[in-house]
């Protein structure tokens, strides 16, 4: 027996066997071919082979995890089809009669020796994409057959170098317990996945493939971040009961799913789910969630060739709408550029897109598209409890023009004979440290605030967060934002206005008790954190946390509010 | 008689001859030529050619225009010497047989569009370096002369497409009363060699070259940015008296150039400059200075291959603080990484560089580098007022670890044996919304602030202030970027500390009335707008500003903040 270190990416505790998951040797050698015809029809066929392949992986995707996580293989679909990988292959095979297998891995390497030389999580996450695509194509020049880890048919653990977006989109979650792999970290895809389907997951274990043979049993404690090989019966006790404790606290947990959030000391909070798309609904109920606090419409204009349609965004906000049934649904208009491009929309390069044209700035100045969404909008205000949030507002006249623009459009669409709700709320993210600084200016022209902290602490403490050399600065419980906060609520609640939460912030635990001591109104976070959110809270006296307020807006480091949060109110 | 409008890059009026600066013809045509080797000397040659001019125009500019634009031309020197460039260049000529001319305009023209293509002024400018380095080396070898501006004998205007570095570096102030050009605006090179020389400018005025002949009479009015040719004697005699108007205007500042800067209701400030380099001091002493609010020490890294040695820098500081006679100097230390590159550091690429991993984040993990320049600085300390200032600090942690590695390195010099004052200050910028937020925390370790509102701004408004497309949201007079300088402010009197403001808007004519309002203690600007600076607070009562205070921190926009300081305290 012994035990191997990892990160815990999806908590839980799982003990199977180990399914030991081996790449396939795809041996390419590089080659001159003689019919450069027939080989530019053999590699379009790999390429068509995969895309059906894809295509299926990403239905089941959509079955199994929902919409959401399907995105992934629409950037898949999209990788096989750019010409900008595709063209450079055949013109190899064309030109320098090289074999196809050859040429589409010296065009990928390029590409992901280029992609993982950027010093940014997406574009490595791009890099691994490339990768993934390369490789299937490569097995179907090769007739060499991917693993297929939808066959597996008794209970196990997969055991892997890493888990590709495609092979954990394959995990059939009858027999699949868990997982544990080499490489990744908490935000890689394979983490993120884990946790959407609630199965636990040590990743970044480093030697786990080494240090594990097929069929051995293990335990994978993805609470503590440990994978123990061969346990000894009595560690496997020690483990089942560690896991009964688990599942109990679960079960406490989902018996939560119908009720109000209110504190130990009666003060009721709403707790909100960030979504996606319209199926990710179905999660927010599951778990309880009292409203959408964010729904991200850009998913609507990502992996396709144009922009979506008036009709094809109304629908789909009607959808989630009427799926939430009364319940308050916040929309927030288009945040693209920055680092989500719309490749059909051609935007310029540029050297800081976390300072740049994105969201608003652009949807001011690209009305016609902003107009559209508008119209969708209130086309589907009807259909339940809508509200409108404008996303990176840094002055009072950017979110003027917003709602002029936005009252225009009704004005028109009532003209023309449609039915609008006049009960639409219009609000802001809180994004931006001018808007925080000056809340109390905005407070009186918005009805509500929504708080983006994953941008508001980038700016903050101007540190890009997605740049691991500044990670450090990425500090949520740092007192200058702890300070911003408590203004952005203040300035709100001076004003009889409420105010939410949509960053990661909102549903982390050393946060929630200072957010609440803060006074948040509303925290929207990932539905699979609701539950446990409303348990913290109902067990949290909010007049106890209010009264260290003072202490922790002055303490000298995000550190020492952590441990006195620790100290306090976790246990 | 007909006027064109352009932008006024440099105060004053011009009335004299226009002297039209035609651009050589340099007629490329690519060749296959015979003998290589004798082809690739030639382009050598020309190159050696090019070095020599540039190092003597480096030397003109140095005397003419101080150590810091002649900065330019080191800039030059290093393209000129650059294998990205020059490599590409010769492989032309080897492997494909290319003339010489032909090859450097191919490889010079692919990195010009590409820098072009950037939406950023700082590559645009280089984009303008290359441009400007390879007509110099086609210019030899064709054997044509570059025109030399120097050899202008009589008073003229110039008139010009645009001028490049080389063209302002060789002006005679004797003889240059002024110039015009087609493009530019108000930070193009052009333009800041015009406020540096302080010769009248007018720069974008879009068809100069078309409209006015050599020898035309022309008026260049730098203060509202009008040419005006073929003026009629009466509209002569109007420009004289203007003339007259600003020149006593400037013979009024600078009898102010050994007074103290006192407000009309008494409240005395420090009015400083900010430096690049020691021979920068004359130009602060002139312009009755009374200390250095910022020494900039990158220029002792730039346009070099390795970092500058202990010694090197002793020498610089000391120079500086020797020159400016006890007079206070606030050094900054290595403000490096962002936009401003280290070529021989090799620091990764990065997605949002104004964000990332810079200025003092980069000098705590490059301790050697720091600390090199830590002794430098401490060893200079007793040749006058030294003040030691950290930039980009986002946490206190940040300050304590910076301050303790100077320590350090103060106790080791000390047991070596050095003297050392023990009378140094030291302080930290303000330009992270962070920092500014909790400026109350700071103020109790620090012995000084220095708010560097270029960077506060752009963090505040989350918009880079490089990129045209968000420019918008520069707002110096944003309510919220003047709430955190109150707050900046206030909490260093709260504990005895003096604050002092380093960027721009320190010497900005609105923001002057407001920052003398809340108190700020030091303004450290371009030692050409001090006397000017001086002129408008002697004029200011700072009890009348600080009336209107409240009301502008609740204004709804920079808008209406700049119209209340216009119609009250501009004239």
């Amino acid at each position: 027996m012994h035990s191997i270190k990892g990160i815990g990416a999806s908590a839980g505790i799982s003990i199977a066997k180990a399914y030991c998951l081996e790449e396939p040797a795809l041996k390419i050698e590089k080659t001159v071919i003689e019919n450069t015809e027939s080989e530019l029809k053999r590699f379009q066929d790999a390429v068509n082979h995969s895309e059906l392949e894809l295509q299926k992986i990403k239905e089941h995707a959509h079955q199994e995890l929902g919409a959401d996580k399907a995105e992934i293989f629409e950037a898949h679909l999209l990788v096989l089809n750019d010409p900008e990988l595709i063209t450079p292959v055949k013109e190899k095979i064309k030109n320098e009669s090289m074999n196809a297998e050859g040429a589409i891995k010296e065009i990928a390497d390029m590409f992901v020796s280029m992609f993982e030389q950027m010093e940014n999580d997406y574009m490595k996450e791009r890099a691994a994409d490339i990768r993934d695509v390369t490789k299937r194509v490569i097995a179907h020049l090769l007739c060499v057959s991917v693993p297929n880890l939808s066959l597996v048919s008794e209970e196990v653990v997969i055991v892997a170098e890493d888990l590709t977006p495609s092979d954990t989109a394959q995990l059939n979650r009858q027999y699949v317990k868990g997982f544990t792999t080499n490489i990744g970290g908490r935000t890689s895809h394979s983490a993120i996945m884990a946790r959407s389907m609630e199965i636990p997951a040590v990743v970044g274990a480093k030697v786990v493939t080494q240090e594990i043979e097929n069929g051995a049993l293990i335990i994978v404690d993805g609470i503590d971040g440990n994978v123990i090989v061969n346990p000894s019966s009595e560690v496997v006790k020690e483990y089942e009961k560690k896991k009964a404790q688990f599942e109990e606290q679960k079960a406490e947990w989902a018996k939560l799913v119908n009720e109000s959030t209110i504190s130990a000391d009666g003060y009721h909070v709403e707790l909100a789910a960030n979504i996606g798309t319209p199926d990710d609904v179905r999660g927010v109920l599951e778990n309880g969630g009292e409203g959408v606090g964010l729904y991200r419409t850009e998913f609507l204009y990502m992996g396709r060739n144009q922009l979506p349609t008036e009709e094809e965004q109304f629908e789909a906000y009607r959808t989630v709408l009427e799926r939430m049934e009364g319940k308050p649904v916040v929309v927030r208009t288009l945040d693209i550029g920055g680092d989500k491009e719309l490749p059909y929309l051609d935007l310029p390069k540029e050297m800081n897109p976390f300072l740049g044209f994105r969201a608003l700035r652009l949807c001011l100045e690209m009305q016609d598209m902003f107009r559209t969404q508008l119209r969708a909008l209130l086309r589907a205000s009807m259909y339940g409890n809508l509200k409108i949030m404008f996303p990176m507002v840094a002055t009072l006249d950017e979110f003027r023009q917003a709602k002029t623009i936005l009252l225009e459009e009704k004005e028109k669409l009532k003209s023309a004979g449609s039915t609008i709700s006049d009960d639409i709320e219009i609000g802001i993210m809180v994004e931006i440290p001018s808007t925080a600084v000056t809340a109390d200016l905005f407070a009186k022209e918005v009805d509500f605030f929504s708080i983006g902290t994953n941008d508001l602490i980038q700016y903050t403490m101007a540190a890009d967060r997605m740049n691991e050399r500044v990670s450090y600065l990425y500090q949520p419980y740092s007192p200058a934002i702890l300070r911003l906060v408590k203004m952005v609520i203040d300035a709100a609640h001076n004003e009889g206005k409420w105010v939410g939460m949509c960053g990661e912030m909102a549903g982390d635990e050393v946060a929630i008790p200072i957010l609440l001591g803060l006074g948040l109104d509303e925290f929207s976070m990932s539905a699979t954190t609701i539950l446990q959110a409303r348990s913290q809270i109902s067990k949290l006296s909010r007049v106890e946390v209010s009264n260290v307020i003072e202490q922790i807006l002055n303490m000298k480091s995000a550190q020492e509010v952590e441990e006195l949060i620790k100290r306090k109110f976790l246990t």
